[in-house]
């Protein structure tokens, strides 16, 4: 398996605004063919860092991809610090310095003495050609790893990579390739699940595993390698069932699928359709289950109970209850689900309410009390859930506790 | 003028799909105080690798932060790596232990064996405490330099660099200070904005400007260095006048806040009330709406009437209306926002309904078209627009163009 680190060159990658986007798309194309991307830096117009960095990522990696830094001005120091880093000259070429004549002439221009530095070329590197722009790409071999430096602008360097630099890797990878897989888990911690999975996945040698936490579920990413596609999924389906077989219900996920689009797909499978009455997450569940296209099919509609007379008034619910138990409890989320319901004359309805904060949390009721809502055509159920974080991060868990009860009371039917 | 580098550590930030933002955030918290970042990384769990970029980063530069790979599990490698790479052990820390377990237990749950490992500390290493997660952080002194360890979630590593990072490196950079301010622009495009304030910003020789586009407005960024924040802010205030004297109604925000934000002010400012009746956006409006704490003041209702008869049947919408004149059209966008204001009895209520697509466009009505409504006491207003981009950015940019429109009416009055 070949190793690969990408360097993105440009100051203004380091600014608070730009990220180095050039570097997914890379990194998907290397991933196809069995490369690996183990590390990626941006550094500025910087020789002395730009060096360093290119020195030991060919001393590391197998493959080594340069972005940027090669247009015609001073700041553009990549073809020299490059040269220098793995100790070659720069050769001039007057066939690239004939071309780019040519190319500007095309446009009604004569070139500027300033891209005359666009003709410099690492002594004994493969020339890349550029269709889209006035930089060449270069490819150097150092034995038998691959320095390549490209273009930045992706319009240049992606068909540049395509073209030019993908072939060769893909000769020179072998067979191997990766296929990757997401599961998404709700209602268990991370730690829990490695706990609980770690014996299993241990036994798969050719597939690394990860767990990461996000926001409100735990991923598990498996990546199986093997000589083809079919196999290397056949592998990732196996252990992703034994995964199931232990976890249950709580994986709500096998394909990366977001929980919104698990919970359409139910109803949509069963012609079911559901009905959102929301008072702390204050529309996020009706935004994210209409964010799947072709939720028309199944979701009906939504209210934003945010003042207690819109829960009395639009849902139904006995002023009692709300003086009794108060706005934020069981009773309140059972009335609001089936006020909900029947207004919407929907097989389903969920219901939250709840103490997002940051004020608002009592002692009995602290910020992040939450009473989740669910009717059906013949009963309620609601429970509590007491959610950390902040108020974004209370709501966005509310919402995905409202959506995973949703989908666990389904699977019920 | 001193030197930063970043390092994000985890094997997700290598994949395809995910990009390191932390860098982004603290990039610019770090230029404020003048320190400069010159290098960032993205490193796997890989513990070869990330030593010797820990290594390579605390010779090269001042600052150095790792962000990420402090979570319980064996894929958290930062706390072992960090402290090899300066040389130095980790040490077990009972109170830190404690300290978990009592979280935990806040829970409800008992901390899982596994989440000790988030006891060892870089030997000598201040610990920072971590309010919204289980990983402290840290910060060693290395002779004038400092390592500084951060968790990767950005709740947990943002509050963390403010409280205990910030004011140690503020100290510790001097002079020079550079302070940030955001204008937010609707309605007019990046180069006509360009145009018309280029003259002015251009004045200002020690702020520099930029103008990016965002989604569904634009952001005009304004740095300004001095001796001191007020200095500096001075220079802002300065100029940003001068901004808003040239393009008007137009810029919505002087200091960032979000539209959502602008919005719950002039409505807190003025005692009024708001109601909202969406369609395609499903109810992201009352999610923004809400977002903003103490929005209860002002939210009192909202209605996703996703199907024509919830239309009809809450927000009492004539169904000849919708027959004569279709469900995305002006006359039902009217009579969405007058309906839901009469329910809801607020002072204002707007509407949404349009196709978000990919589906459900025709010739007359393209994917993309939508119709904003706005209603007060004594009249509906409506407009249409077309908004360009996948469903996703539809439905952002419609909710972003109510809310706007929301916002100039209010200023009318």
């Amino acid at each position: 398996m070949l190793s690969a680190e990408i360097i993105a060159i440009g100051s203004e990658l380091l600014t608070p605004e730009k990220t180095d986007t050039n570097s997914l798309w890379l990194t998907g194309r290397l991933n196809e063919i069995g490369v690996e991307v183990k590390l990626k830096t941006i550094v500025g117009d910087d020789a002395a860092r730009l060096e360093e960095t290119v020195r030991d990522a060919v001393k590391r990696s197998d493959v080594v991809i340069t972005t940027g830094g090669l247009g015609p001005t001073e700041d553009d120091i990549t073809r020299q610090v490059t040269a220098a880093a793995i100790g070659r000259e720069l050769v001039y070429h007057d066939e690239i310095e004939a071309h780019l004549r040519t190319r500007f002439r095309a446009w009604g221009r004569e070139m500027p003495e300033i891209n005359k530095r666009q003709a410099y070329v690492i002594e004994d590197a493969e020339i890349l050609p550029n269709p889209n722009g006035s930089a060449v790409g270069m490819m150097a071999a150092l034995g038998e790893k691959y320095l390549i430096v490209l273009p930045g602008p992706p319009r240049e360097n992606q068909p540049m990579f395509d073209d030019f630099v993908f072939p060769k890797l893909r000769e020179k990878s072998g067979a191997i390739v990766f296929r990757k897989r997401i599961l998404k888990v709700s209602g268990l911690g991370e730690s829990a699940i490695d706990e609980a999975i770690a014996p299993i996945y241990s036994a798969y040698e050719r597939v690394s595993t990860s767990i990461l936490f996000n926001k409100s579920e735990v991923e598990v990413h498996l990546t199986a390698q093997a000589a083809n596609a079919a196999e290397a999924d056949a592998v990732n389906d196996e252990l992703a069932a034994k995964i199931v077989e232990k976890l249950g219900v709580a994986v709500f996920s096998t394909d990366g699928e977001e929980m919104e689009a698990v919970v359409g797909r139910l109803l949509a499978e069963r012609g079911a359709t559901i009905a959102v009455a929301e008072s702390c997450t204050g529309g996020l569940i009706g935004e994210r289950l209409t964010e799947i296209s072709g939720s028309s099919a199944y979701f009906i509609e939504g209210v934003v109970a945010y003042a207690n007379e819109a829960k009395i008034r639009t849902l139904g619910v006995d002023p009692e209850i709300i003086e009794q138990h108060g706005a934020v409890s069981s009773e309140t989320a059972a009335a609001m689900a089936a006020g909900m319901r029947v207004r919407a004359e929907t097989d389903y309805a969920i219901s939250v309410t709840g103490i997002a904060g940051p004020t608002g949390g009592t002692d009995d009721k602290p910020v992040g009390t939450v009473f989740i809502g669910f009717a059906d055509r013949d009963r309620t159920k609601t429970f509590r859930i007491g959610l950390p974080g902040d108020r974004y991060l209370v709501r966005w868990r509310a919402s995905q506790a409202a959506l995973d009860f949703l989908r666990r009371q389904i699977l019920k039917r």
